[in-house]
């Protein structure tokens, strides 16, 4: 049976990062997992994007650790490959910093958006659907 | 300033589900969420999928507490939805269970996908962006 999954080098995971604009943070509340898309962009090793008050900005604002997930799958989901950062989400509060952040290609995925977190990212690892999955 | 992001009622949400076939899994391990694509099938209010040995099926058997979640953005990103559903994930075992499953239209995201797992849907909730998101 020929392996149907491949583990991406670090360099990999990262252009795989570079390469898309929606993923999903992943952060603990209460022993749970709270799942949310987000429109981001790479920025020098670090995640970034935008939300508004609630689960994610108290997490940034906590130095929350902060599982970041980027995935795609061909129309027949035949191929695919999916990448996950972890670090330590950050809020953006430095006036130079910000104005910086605001020159970004990142929109908030819904609502304003006023506030920017920055997640630089201290692990990452990915995979790679290298052939038709072999199912039954 | 428009409200651009808008929850969704149950019966959306389980709609939404309905509507694709790749979703995340969820699982906190030792405080740390784990993010996986899955290709799932909604089955009699519960989610479908397939896995090999590992998080999941770990996750599976010891009963835990699973979020899963399905997205979808136009290419623009100008408009999408994410739903997020929650349930005990269980490894089915019994015979005529696995035969039914067999002949559900799901497909392993990667590897042989041996084992399938349940997730009754406990809780579901969903956002829609309805409007352009107001940046700047």
């Amino acid at each position: 049976m020929p392996m149907a999954l491949k583990e991406l080098a670090e360099t990999e995971c990262v252009e795989l990062l570079a390469s898309r604009v929606v993923g999903r943070v992943a952060i603990v509340v209460d022993g749970e997992a709270r799942v949310f898309p987000v429109n981001y962009v790479l920025d020098g090793g670090a995640i970034v994007f935008r939300t508004d008050a609630g689960t994610k900005l108290d997490a940034a604002r906590a130095g929350a650790l902060v599982t970041f997930e980027v995935d795609h799958s061909d129309p027949l989901y035949h191929t695919g490959w999916s990448v996950v950062a972890m670090g330590r989400a950050g809020a953006v509060t430095d006036a130079d910093e910000l104005r910086r952040m605001q020159g970004l290609p990142v929109r908030a995925w819904g609502r304003a958006g006023h506030h920017w977190v920055r997640m630089p990212i201290t692990s990452v690892s990915g995979r790679r659907i290298t052939s038709p999955p072999v199912n039954r």
